[in-house]
This record gives C-alpha cells, sequence and structure tokens, in this order.
C-alpha cells in the first residue's frame, strides 16, 4: 500500500486486501507455532499446538481457493497486527523462568493469536456474503469454526489443568 | 522487562504483567478512538465509538482497583500486539478513499482490537480465579462482557448498515 495513493477504493478492494493480510498473518503462524511446540512442556500442551499447525496449512490452502475464486494470485501483505501479537508472545516467554508458568503464558498468547484470526475471519465473511461470495463465505466459514474451536480447547487446557500446574509452581 | 533476566518467576508475576499490558492497551485505545470518531461518517458508528471511549475510560478505573488489590500503582508495559493492531487500523485507514468503505475498514479495525481485549480479559479472569483473586475477578468480568457487547453491536452494525452502504459505494 502506497503513501501517496489511496489503494482502496471499494468494498471488494478491501475484501481483497484483508484476504492477503489474513494470508500473511497464517503463514507468520506457521512459523511462530513451531517454537511454541519446541517450549511447551505439558504433552497434551504441545499436541494442541500441533494438531493446531496441521489445521493452520489447511486453513492456508482454504485461503488459496478463494484467492482463485476472485482469479487472483495468493498473496500476503504485511500484517503489523500478527507482527505485534507474535512478538509479544515471544518477549513473554523470553521472560519466564518457570517451565510450567511458560506452558500458561504460552496458552495464553495462543489465545491472543486465535482471537485476532476469529476477528478476521468474521468480517471476511460478512464481506464475502455482501459480495455475493456464498461460495467463498462457506471457506472461510470452515476456518472460522477451527479457530473458534481451538480457542476453546485452550480455554478447557487452561483452566483445568496448565493454570493449576503454573500457581503450584510457585510453591 | 530485560534482555538478560527472567523477570517472571509465578503465576502471580505472570498475572501482574498482563494486567500492565492491558492497562498499557487501554490507554492507546483511549488515544486511538477520537481518531476514529473523527473518520467515521455512519452517524451510528460514531456515536458506537463515543460510547465505547467512556467505557474505555471507565474500563482503566477498573484496572486500577485490581493493582489496587495487589498493593501496587497502576502501570503499563509497552504491549507491541496493541500496537500493531492500531498501526494496521492506520496503515488501512489511510489507504481508503471512499468514506462507506472507510466506514467498513473502521468497523473491522475496531473488532479487531474488541478481540484482542476479549483474549486478554479472559486470561485475566482465569489467572485471577486459580490465584484467589475473585474479587478481582469479577472486576474484570464486567470488563469482558463489555468488550463482548459492543463486539456483537459491532457485528450488527456491519452486517445490517455500514457493509451494504460500502458495497453501493462501488457503483
Amino acid at each position: 500500500m502506497g503513501l501517496f495513493t489511496k489503494d482502496i477504493a471499494t468494498l471488494h478492494d478491501l475484501y481483497v486486501h484483508q484476504l492477503q493480510d489474513v494470508y500473511y498473518a497464517e503463514q507468520q503462524i506457521t512459523k511462530a507455532l513451531p517454537k511454541m511446540i519446541e517450549k511447551a512442556t505439558d504433552p497434551e500442551l504441545r499436541q494442541g499446538f500441533e494438531t493446531h499447525l496441521h489445521e493452520t496449512e489447511g486453513q492456508i490452502r482454504r485461503l488459496e481457493r478463494v484467492f482463485e475464486i476472485e482469479g487472483l494470485a495468493p498473496k500476503g501483505v504485511t500484517c503489523p497486527a500478527i507482527d505485534g501479537i507474535i512478538k509479544e508472545a515471544n518477549e513473554v516467554a523470553g521472560d519466564v523462568a518457570d517451565k510450567a508458568v511458560l506452558d500458561a503464558a504460552l496458552t495464553a498468547s495462543a489465545q491472543a493469536v486465535e482471537h485476532y484470526e476469529i476477528a478476521r475471519y468474521g468480517t471476511l465473511i460478512a464481506w464475502a456474503e455482501q459480495l455475493g461470495r456464498a461460495d467463498s463465505a462457506r471457506i472461510l466459514a470452515e476456518t472460522l469454526a477451527e479457530e473458534k474451536a481451538t480457542d476453546e480447547k485452550l480455554t478447557k487446557l487452561a483452566t483445568s489443568k496448565v493454570n493449576g500446574k503454573a500457581e503450584l509452581a510457585e510453591a
């Protein structure tokens, strides 16, 4: 996007820009997850991150189908939001001494990522519907359902186990 | 947080760090909202942003009560996540030529902010409960309910009006 031009003239332009933003974000997430898998101690949390890495790869394929429907080659645009969320996750993880407390921090970071995606896919689906792209809206809704399920799984894992182990680490 | 020290040793340290992160985030949001109010064209969207600005000021007061419960002075730490989300909102807004399309972009940006807060307050409540801070959990839950309500209002406004007006702008 240029500094001296207004590149987004229509809702369709905005939709394509958002698709490119999320395409970039999903790719950054596939780069961040292996480091989170490496750091996670709890086997269930580690397994959850591994599952989500595979899901994310499928979500990238879905975005490529949506680009194809628009007759466009898949392309990403730098997304300062996901860069900031991942930067913060790395900074906090780097500051945590205890492994159980680190699991709690990693879970929280993953939920911030999930909520960013929930917001973006929700918007993309609404715009796809407005633009008469019912097929794309359905494809994007599959991903939104996965993101919400992952967030719920992380909430359950945090409240049933990870946070409790983190508190015990204080003793 | 230092580069050479591990400053977060316990779940309580992590909780305090997250409180400071959200305290900073809420302050950045009170700085960003007046610019969004200025740019918004739809009167209902503009009113929604004004209401949320007042709510955000109340949410900052609530965080100050939670700091007080911990016996700590309220303090913020730089939060790259909210900085990135706001930077992206400004970049996209700067690239949109049409006022109705800009309203759709502003609504989407506001929902990304809301979801960041929903993730963070959800985590803070779970950690407060784990740490036996039922009073703080209740205070934070009031804010979480407001954030969720704001997100739902924005979804309704987008799908009932803002996106439709943005699409008409193409004609």
